[in-house]
């Protein structure tokens, strides 16, 4: 062994993001602000393992779009010994499919319409060098119904996103919109048009946006559409009053229907909040009526921010019941690292304390730790000062960790408790427990 | 494919646990009111990821004690490529190493004395069989600070935990005893006593009260301690007056000042919370001063629910400082479980919502959701029915998710709101803008 030591630098683990005190701080306002509002509409909190059995992962569920890449993490025991006879467990890649098998798994003590929230990391065995997220958090709120579930619910989930996003601290300058569709609509036509490759129709829609009318068209015509289907698909997805549709059959009707009324029940939002869109198809078969997306108007290339729809059947797999469902994600990392690099977190103090108690002098211990606990009893966060160092010391200190109040316990018996406010400089006299911050 | 589906009946995993939302909503109360102490305190929240490379999950640190079992996870993509260069990832299974980690990493950003909190998930890979938690939260605090580190924080750590696990909901009726010593105590006597082999005798010690006197007696006689020596450790760790012991040289009487410094700066706390208590030494080398652990006083067998201590280096296989800290981390998952188990948690509703509006017919669709919104508005979580059932119906809706009022917008126009209190019967009109629960 040598004296000298050997140090090894620690770095960053790509797609693994960590936040300093201050960012957490923000971090954790945001995931306040969200559960605030999805309790403020009875939606109750769940949590589940961070790992499944890779047979449940690997399962059909859980929003199958094009974009989401399913690679997962796999766990073994590192001294794992040959007669482990465990399924194989993987960490969730979101938390659909673990909504699924919960349910089935307590359908039975479970109250229906299930409607829960869920706040926990997933992971995605992403390549280190893509750049993209391998850890995050997702904000989800489903209903499961058992046989079915009312259309109120894919009216309320667009309402808890607005009120969501549009005051997220940081967010007051965003300008966000929610795009809804109903996929019925679009799987009515193709069916009056009497195309068979839905699923290639569906994934060209989808891209529509991202290419050009001639090339949106040779797509089509390629996969075998008439110039008349190619018009009428064209017309549809660039309808924007939706009231003035016709159903072209039963099922395209019926996605109508449903879509005006999840727009009627919205139009208490702002002009401009939610917005009737048949150009979006999200996912390629998993989604059965309502799907939502969430786009920055100012920077839609950005991609959707929040993302849901209605499935018909949540956990057939698991269980011999029908339990149709709705639900939307909030990309929780991805939309808080983008407010994050833009420095548009609102900023906070690295302390969570409202007041540094000081240490004049040793002799003065007791009381400082008197003067903090009442404080504390009054539902304030105190720090104490640790040690009888220099005032200035003590109020640099005070200063870096942004702690708006230092109180000064008396130098010597019978003076007077004060308190100073670092922003106003002001130092008054005080009673622990009569003080209370201004604010 | 056939048309019988297949059914695969979802089955928990051994050590991963799950709980019921109403389960869940007293878990969130227990996080909620622990976040609340430490931010009392000024403790500020970091998270880390849930990984970190295995070469840092077996850097030295942590909680090296013997009845902690360091097997871990280790990470592998499912479809992993040979040329996948990138250093083995594995779950953290303590945050200890990953605060040393972060501590140097983000040295240059921290304020110190660093004092944080954490609550996450940690991963131990336990056999399938052995009943243990694999996956499970801890609930920690330390303090970090550059070169020395006051005693304050020694004596601050039982203060907090006290303050927590005495008003815990579902904890009122158990009586806990955290029990305090200072490592440097036995290390002095080891010292004096011409000690070499300290580890062995140090493990002897740990596990004294598990074992009779005279087998305590055999252990050290066979580790070669003389009768002089036995009998000097044997009224060393009896010693229920620390006031009264003399150091025998300078090492010991540093650990009974400290020790000394500590208890009576918790003077405040009800007699028997916290005890000096000289038989405790918790793990073999890690810590280096001041040791806690916490026991049920009716139930010592089921050992430390809360444990920590004062450690001499943190990150120094990291980084070119010296950072002595001070911490302590409460078993949170175990600790819940427990109660849980025994029916202790306070029973607690299904639904976060206070007011459940319901839905008279569907001409009153609008008025719900403005009632509903009118309420949320004054901070009250409310769940609006979902069609017009029966009325009936409706309030069974009510009653099985606990919430404890239902409002009934007007059946007709003109008519009043009435407002019914589940527990009491009691029905009367009410104005949503300025009605309020009782409570």
């Amino acid at each position: 062994m040598s004296n000298k030591k050997k140090i090894y630098k620690p770095t960053p683990i790509s797609g693994f993001p960590e936040w300093l005190p201050q960012e957490r701080k923000a971090e954790q306002q945001w995931f306040d602000h969200i559960r605030r509002v999805f309790e403020s509409y009875g939606f109750c909190n769940i949590e589940t393992p961070s790992v499944e059995t890779l047979d449940a992962i690997n399962a059909k569920g859980g929003d199958g779009g094009a974009d989401v890449d399913k690679e997962v993490y796999v766990l073994e025991r590192l001294h794992k010994d040959d007669n482990d006879k465990e399924a194989r467990l993987a960490l969730h890649f979101d938390q659909t499919v673990p909504l699924a098998r919960y349910t089935a798994q307590h359908f039975n003590d479970l109250v229906f319409p299930f409607k829960r929230y869920q706040m926990q990391r997933v992971w995605r065995g992403e390549r280190p060098q893509s750049g993209r997220f391998r850890e995050f958090y997702q904000c989800d709120i489903d209903v499961i119904n058992v046989d079915n579930l009312p259309l109120h619910f894919d009216a309320e989930m667009p309402a808890i996103i607005w009120e969501i996003l549009s005051s997220l601290p940081g967010m007051e300058d965003e300008n966000i919109k929610i795009r809804i569709s109903n996929r019925k609509i679009l799987m009515g036509l193709l069916s009056a048009l009497e195309v068979e490759n839905t699923t290639d129709i569906t994934r060209i829609v989808d891209k529509a946006e991202k290419i050009s009318k001639e090339q949106f068209e040779n797509l089509l015509a390629e996969h075998g559409l008439s110039q008349d289907a190619q018009t009428k698909i064209q017309n549809l997805i660039a309808c924007t009053d939706i009231k003035s549709l016709k159903g072209e059959n039963e099922l395209m009707q019926e996605g109508i229907d449903e879509l005006c009324f999840v727009m009627d029940q919205l139009s208490h939002l702002p002009e401009g909040a939610a917005v009737a869109d048949l150009s979006i198809v999200r996912g390629l078969d998993y989604y059965t009526g309502t799907v939502y997306e969430t786009v920055f108007v100012d920077d839609p290339g950005y991609g959707s921010i929040c993302s849901g729809g209605r499935y018909d059947d949540l956990a057939g797999h698991y269980i011999n019941k029908h339990l149709p469902g709705v639900g939307i994600s909030i990309g929780f990392s991805r939309l808080f690292e983008r407010i994050r690099t833009q420095n548009k977190l609102p900023k906070t103090s690295i302390s969570p304390a409202h007041v540094l108690v000081v240490l004049p002098n040793e002799d003065a211990r007791a009381e400082m730790m008197s003067v903090a606990q009442t404080l504390r009893e009054k539902g304030m966060n105190v720090e104490t000062f640790h040690s009888p160092s220099k005032l200035k010391r003590q109020l640099a200190y005070a200063e870096k960790k942004g702690i708006p109040y230092v109180w000064f316990p008396p130098f010597e018996d019978g003076s007077p408790h004060e308190v100073k406010n670092m922003e106003t400089g002001e130092q008054t006299e005080a009673v622990a427990k009569d003080w209370k911050p201004q604010s």
